[in-house]
């Protein structure tokens, strides 16, 4: 396979749109990752939509927003981690030389309600754990007491998303928060307090990717490289439906993380900043052992020490992440693959990683049917 | 790219099934699809998913019947096209040596009324175009008035069909219908009637698929080998939602044959027996014209002449295609797929064209965002 490079992304803010349509927020989100790029729209060869409940032809509608020119607009579903896997798609087709450029979409406006994974007569959800809050919870709890985490070790997470979203003029929270605020929002499911959940939101992202050996064309004088990837959906314990949400299977982060970085080449110590899928806050601890980035049991004590912070030394959702810039379930993969370009590529700004100096990316992105890990480098 | 081939396919029965979920569709058609194939679920890498209305997360529900190995299950969404946008892609992650084997489902359970494709503010509403057998309606009009073409021409496209219906244990309508019947039906749009439009239709279809070096470890007795393929969105005139919908649009059905016979190293004349997207009979007549199997404005002469029955040259919709087989859309393509590997094989009992000597069988599959065309060779 040949290498492939992202020559620009764009978002249109994430947040509450209820005047907007998918075309006005797909277009704006198109409009600024074509720009970013350099790249015409009459170059794209394809494009990989990520949406979930925008219905039957979704990509269509929002793509042909910047003209008709006839490629195939390929819709992908996998809930959460829809526009990674739209993302993966589109990489693997660059790259085994099926098409040189591709567009990759993402887009959602949600609705309320979402949570409920489960079917109404499931046993799980007779259970109370048809809702993701309620098995992050238990997991949660058994962490704290498998190695003396605190719940404001979880709530801490919170408090610097939303630090780093106050830094994202796209984030859909621009707001910081005190621990104390964190702690005192509404009880979810113990230790899960509202300000830990990501909340509903609408957006777009869109990303351009194009063979390396033909990004010189498009005068590209900054990109990053797709160096490694790796995905699968978990096997996992329950037999009904909300079995392969790959959002509670750890086990499968390690296994995935081991064949990314494989591939890429390198491993969990040189990389310089990560995007994780905080759906809720414990989510964004378990997941940075499951990478590797910190030890078993340590992944609590490394918020509460600030060393996820964009000053510290394992940097993460330096955007805000799911929980302060949002998550619009289609749009959030793409999002992330946003936000690495704008680290890798110097341009993040205030939230900007290691001096402009990073090089190594990691995006860990989950859904039903598939979790995927993508490694990229300057 | 390497080649890939079909090892196996298999259905459950397309009708009406209001008491079985689309886990007890699906599980039965992966369950023939891998039994016809020698393949275990086990050494299954990868799933794609064609469906339209199943909802988040609907791949990994059902092919999670058939055990939970952590594969990646991709859900594709292209309308009327979903499941021959999953063989696509399944097929070119095999090719290009990303997975050695796949397999590839489509299911629905469709609800009356999926026809309405425009959303209800737009012109083509308005102007009671936003239906689809309106758009083969005008086109047909307009076909009579240049090819000298009667109505019965085109009812006829709904006789054989039926007829072939009769013949195929897996159709929805398995019962013949005479001229006089599919003329006397209620009229839709003129001059297509009710028995000239595909029905609403629940079920399941699946096809297994290996890199063709590592097929002989499946004992694989007889396979057929992927051949050409070619997709695209269209260009169209009108600037609405249903724009791109590639069904109505036959220049584009000529542009993409050319590329996939190219792909294949044949032409029209080698093909032995065809699957077209007749969601309404017109749509038969003008896809055949557009394959290049007949000349333009000979298409329903050669219907009449019987020339597309599967006694004649050139057979179409051997199974009885959307109107007799059924449509639950994001099923049909990867039943024409099953359909062309039971003739290929030689293995479609009454059905059988060209005395089980065919060779070469050709796909078109319309859907929103792409349309495929899909070349296979024994």
């Amino acid at each position: 396979m040949r290498d492939v490079v992202v020559l620009g992304a764009g978002l249109h803010r994430f947040g509450r749109f209820p005047d907007k349509s998918l075309q006005d927020l797909g277009r704006e989100a198109i409009k600024n990752a074509l720009d970013d790029s350099g790249v015409p729209f009459k170059d794209i060869e394809v494009a990989y939509v990520g949406r979930v409940l925008a219905g039957m032809g979704a990509g269509l509608r929002v793509v042909s927003e910047m003209g008709q020119t006839g490629i195939p607009v390929i819709n992908i579903e996998m809930a959460c981690g829809s526009s990674t896997s739209a993302f993966r798609e589109a990489y693997l087709s660059v790259a085994n030389g099926v098409y040189e450029t591709a567009l990759v979409v993402g887009f959602e406006k949600m609705q309320r309600g979402m949570l409920q994974i489960s079917e109404q007569t499931s046993y799980q959800t007779v259970m109370g754990l048809a809702v993701m809050p309620a098995t992050y919870a238990l997991q949660a709890t058994r962490y704290m007491a498998d190695y003396g985490a605190t719940p404001e070790m979880f709530a801490q997470v919170a408090v610097k998303s939303h630090r780093n979203g106050v830094l994202n003029p796209y984030a859909q929270y621009q707001k910081a928060t005190t621990l104390e605020e964190v702690m005192a929002s509404r009880m979810i499911a113990d230790p899960i307090t509202l300000l830990q959940c990501s909340p509903t939101t609408d957006g777009a992202a869109a990303v351009v990717i194009c063979a390396a050996e033909k990004a010189a064309k498009y005068s590209a004088s900054r990109s990053m490289t797709v160096a490694g990837w790796a995905t699968g959906s978990g096997k996992f314990q329950s037999n009904d439906e909300s079995e392969g949400d790959a959002e509670a299977n750890m086990g499968e982060v390690v296994r995935l993380a081991r064949t990314a970085f494989e591939r890429a080449g390198i491993g969990p110590e040189d990389v310089d900043v990560t995007q994780v899928h905080d759906a809720f806050s414990p989510g964004e601890i378990f997941t940075a052992e499951g990478l590797g980035l910190v030890s078993k049991g340590e992944g609590a004590r490394a918020v509460w020490d600030g060393r996820t912070e964009i000053t510290g030394d394992i940097p993460i959702n330096t955007d805000g992440g799911l929980i302060s810039r949002g998550h619009p379930i289609g749009a959030t993969g793409a999002a992330m693959v946003t936000e690495i370009f704008r680290q890798l590529t110097g341009e993040a700004g205030p939230r900007q990683v290691k001096d402009g100096k990073a090089k190594v990316g990691l995006i860990h992105n989950a859904g039903i049917g598939g979790m995927n890990i993508l490694v990229f480098k300057r």
